[in-house]
């Protein structure tokens, strides 16, 4: 079985690092995809991330997750909420997807509070910061390892 | 006037055939075409078939279809419940619209059941699997001789 | 197994033909039931055709499809969207049931865009006339042929 | 044109009289049919008033009322609330109707409020007692004499 | 007791017989006044009516009918729908309370199909035209003489 | 006071036994019918059970009850949630009255979550299978004899 | 600084001690005026006290107190319920705002249980019935002394 | 297998027999107690009553008869509307479940309509007063002979 | 035709330029009119403007632009959101009605989402402070043209 | 009769004078109920206060009111909104109730808006700190002598 | 600071002049450009009017002005309604942002008065025609040189 | 500072490893807190874990973490959905608050997606079963450090 995740980031996120750094921190889309790397390499995995602000372009890399990766971790921004055509495409994934948000939504307004994706996901994650993709990583190792 | 119909397939249909197939059946997107173009054929019709995942793009082509073809059978999958703006564009086109979805989606999620393009369309057909189509094309020849 | 199938009418369709011929047509229900013999004969199918204002009429027609019916096509015009019995009816009949609407009923008042019947019905169809009786006993064929 | 007149009565309605009658009165619907007729005398009609538990029936007498009622006067009882089959039915009749209720449906639970035919009838007179009876012929008189 | 019944007009009805002719006719207030004088005699009542578009004022009229008038006739106009204001008043005041709107409410816009008025009139008549003010008058008399 | 009890049937019940055995069991009404007679007699009581697929029916009956009947056991089916009309008919009889449901239905369809005859029913007992009928008829004999 | 409060009351109120007095006691609002003249002086303070039926007098003496009053004790009877422009005049008044209403509202009709007035007021007392002005005035001094 | 039933009930059923006995009855808790454990005699059962006002505490009961008893029959009282938590407790316990209700909980204020127990619950017995637990036990007895 | 125009104003405008002017600017009702009399000069304009707390004041208002008024602009304050009597009155004037709000009200309390004036008014603007006035006397020159 | 009064407090009032002091104030629980037992000597009453996080002992302690009080002054804090097992144990205690609030509920948020034990309270008083534990005891002096 | 102001078009805006010229009018958007420019060129800013389908693309394009643009007037489309990724990317804009539509959305469907771009716009401008681009450039210096 | 974390657990995880083990895995309590301790300690923390079936004393438990934890770790089990009394005892703690739940409970029942404790909480960590324990524990150690 393949060992790559895809790590796939909605509209807006290209913006990590410059927009609102007292929120969101300093770091770039960049700089998590490195420290990505680092933990995968120690959980024997690859990951690869990417980002687009088209609906339809998430939807073809989730399609080509199909063929090559065993996993998706998936921050979807503000598609989380509005996008059933996202959350069919995962259900058409059959490995495990982790979905991550950077700050605790729920804490948010009230229309943040849905999440159209939250109905495939296997496990959620909200509120730890870039941290979280760490983390993320890290389970989604024990997750393809069980 | 012009004797072609567009078929249009929105978000993940794409994967007709290969997901689900206890559901959806085996057949793909392009056996349903060359089916379509034989009972179109019978009637004089001629039909062009497109998919795309993009929301964006599937405007565009209703938006070709102004001037190009004198009906549009489209199943818009996901975007049946979130999209106004497809919506809008098929307010814009003059001729008969057909709404379809290969299976009965009044018997799936409550978010399923609600159809911003049943505004629009003239006709919808649920539940007849990928024989839809064909009765689609049908229909559509009686349409457009009315 | 039989090849006879029901095609029921629930109430008002009695006036078919006489109200409001500019939206419903002209065809009465006699006509409609003469097309549809044709049609089922070059099918392979015979079709029996009835009308009642009652809903308990209705509920017994379908009891009786149990033992002499192969598959039932109905429309249950007002009762589509207020009769949960009709609906337990369909559902303790074992063979495809085929709802049809002659109009588009979801570009009607908002209180007709809920349906009872869609949650039993294998297939719908709404918006193609009379005509769509025709292609319900056609689809009828292929369901029975399956 | 015809002079005569409905007076339709949907279910419970046959225990006027004998059901709490200090909130319905000591008056049956026979005595309400008598009084009614001498008011649509002075008036140049003729009334004639039915009763039926059935829906169904209260629908296969609206259509009678086509080829031979000028005007209909319908307390629908329970179902003005659950009908949208006597809805359809009073819809397809071109003459008058006045919607009638002897209690002031307003003041009771919360499900009596809405009413289905109210979406029809041209007026509504209700919380008159069985005097509504009377009013609503008189006014069917001023509406046949235009 | 005082044989003396208010009629009691709220917002824009001072523009009667002036706005919209096709629907309301072609008779002002002080038509509909003379007509229902003339009523009032036969049945050995006085009436007095008046107009404001001041929810205020309404109140003040409604609060002098507790020592001066038999009973009420009030076509509250768009305050129907939003004063709770002139319920409690109405809810203060001991008599008889005839709720009259001269269209059929329930056939207009949704948010014209509540009524806080209609919590604590006796009897609502709705769609008479301005034939429903003396329609009221006869009941009032009725109710008065009960 | 009578000791006859009324066992009345809503629609779909005559099919009983031969419909999803696995659920409802394999005993028919005519088997429950003759339970229910023994245990009455053991109580004193007489039952008469009846079922029909018919609202007006069911009305009539319950009118009838009025003169003959010391109570009503009633399992509506699906008119449970959609029938005020025999909500009415129910309120206007003075014996205690028992809605009865072979299955849970709160663990099914949220529509049938809700019961119009629940408002007027002294005693509710759901979920025992047929065995239902048998304490209903113990409970109704407590009940008269109270 | 003023040492004047401002006891503003809504429609209907001009009735206290006349209407329901088993409810809201024999005081009139002369009377509440006079025991809270009395309080007022042994904290320090001056009240004046209006009543009017007509929202926007309520609102001009809002726009007054701006001017002249150290603090507003306001029972809005049943503009409570319906009146932001009341809600936001007393948004721009400056000093504390006491909501005061004589019966337990929210033991009263659903629609009584909602406040636009709350949004804004620092201290609500509902159910003492007239002895509430009094603590309200006490409580206003402790407010003011702050 | 245990003959053990658990008889467990909720907060404020420690007050029966002394709160509103015109209702509940003049029986106590302990009455009920005396006459369950006799019935259970006859049907080669065991019963024990408890009661608590704590949540938590009802929780820990459920947990011990996963040893202990073959079957619960519980009324919990207002927690019925509330508890998720007792709702889990029940679907981890393996026997049968039976929800019982002294009062018909669906004629009462409409947040007394919805329990969650119910979605767990094999059986709902309500409005039998303090009878019903009697029939439970009988009840029970068949469950656990099935 | 007439060449004036009314600015009418609602409740608590009288306060502008002194109700908390880092929102609502420093400029009063009167700085205003004078402007926008300027821009009205150069347009070939007349504009009237005038403020009331009062909703039926605004209503005799608006009646007596039917005789003198070419148009209306008006910012109806928080009767915008409560006052179908405006809605009303302004559907009984003939010429162009533009809504004015001088802050962006979607921004506000969800209350304010909702405007009944709207229903009728040809145009919306909401946001540009009160320069909005002057850009709304713009408009109705245009309009006017038209 | 008695001259006890139970004042009890729900969870997490034992932080008062600990949490947010800028909002509640630097008194604590026992602060309060020193002023209380004063106030409550003036008016010839014993006060007793308690305070648990104990859903379950907050019940208990309202059992033990019904022989030991005359009447509850209670600050049900969070449970205010989520317990219906306490509105039930209040409505079975015969004396007044009073329900506080510390803060002004209403204008937090939505969630806390609602009550249910506001549909037992004779009294409710909320936003005048813990001043307003001293008017609550001054108020049930007035309803006790009453 | 730049002096470039973006114009932003969403779905279906290409079709201007082309679709139901009676509502919108038959100028293109190359001829709203054009005035723009003129305008502009007036108040001292410069314009750049682009337009898309794709949501993707309106997203990129306002990222995009973080670093080119003063301000953006944008006019969504269909998108208004339904894209919180719009919403999310203008928040992350410094500049003031003017929402403008052709027509007047409230008086359009219900699914059309709800608008997240709303949340953040400064100013919002609807039902202007396409007259409403040149007063939102006029607006948009005022801004501009605030 | 304190280097403890509390990690609190409620109703029902005291089956944890007892119940549906093929869903929550094989792993008691015990068992997560010693892989918990060891995690912890290679971060330089210490851990205390707790479960009680009682929501009272959760609240107490979290009151005492005020003045001996850094931060603490909650898996509340159903009080998730029902307590505000505990996230108003959370709120009132200082340090930061992980939210954990074992499974996905947004792919439950629908009345498992709401959280009050969301509010509060700075994290949620949802799916990641038992091995989401240690997870929160590396977060917590990276924001107490932070």
């Amino acid at each position: 079985m393949s060992n790559l995740v895809y790590i796939l980031n909605g509209p807006n996120l290209n913006l990590l690092g410059r927009r609102e750094p007292e929120i969101y921190g300093a770091d770039t889309l960049e700089d998590v995809a490195g420290r990505c790397t680092e933990v995968a390499k120690t959980e024997g995995l690859t990951v690869e991330q990417r980002q687009s602000n088209h609906e339809g372009q998430l939807i073809d890399w989730i399609h080509d997750a199909r063929d090559k990766a065993a996993g998706i971790i998936i921050n979807p921004g503000a598609y989380t909420h509005t996008s059933i055509a996202i959350l069919d495409a995962l259900s058409a994934f059959g490995g495990p997807v982790i979905e991550l948000h950077i700050s605790q939504v729920h804490r948010r307004e009230r229309f943040r509070h849905h999440s159209y994706v939250s109905r495939r996901a296997d496990v959620v994650i909200a509120g730890c910061g870039v941290h979280g993709y760490e983390l993320a990583v890290l389970h989604m190792a024990k997750l393809l390892q069980g």
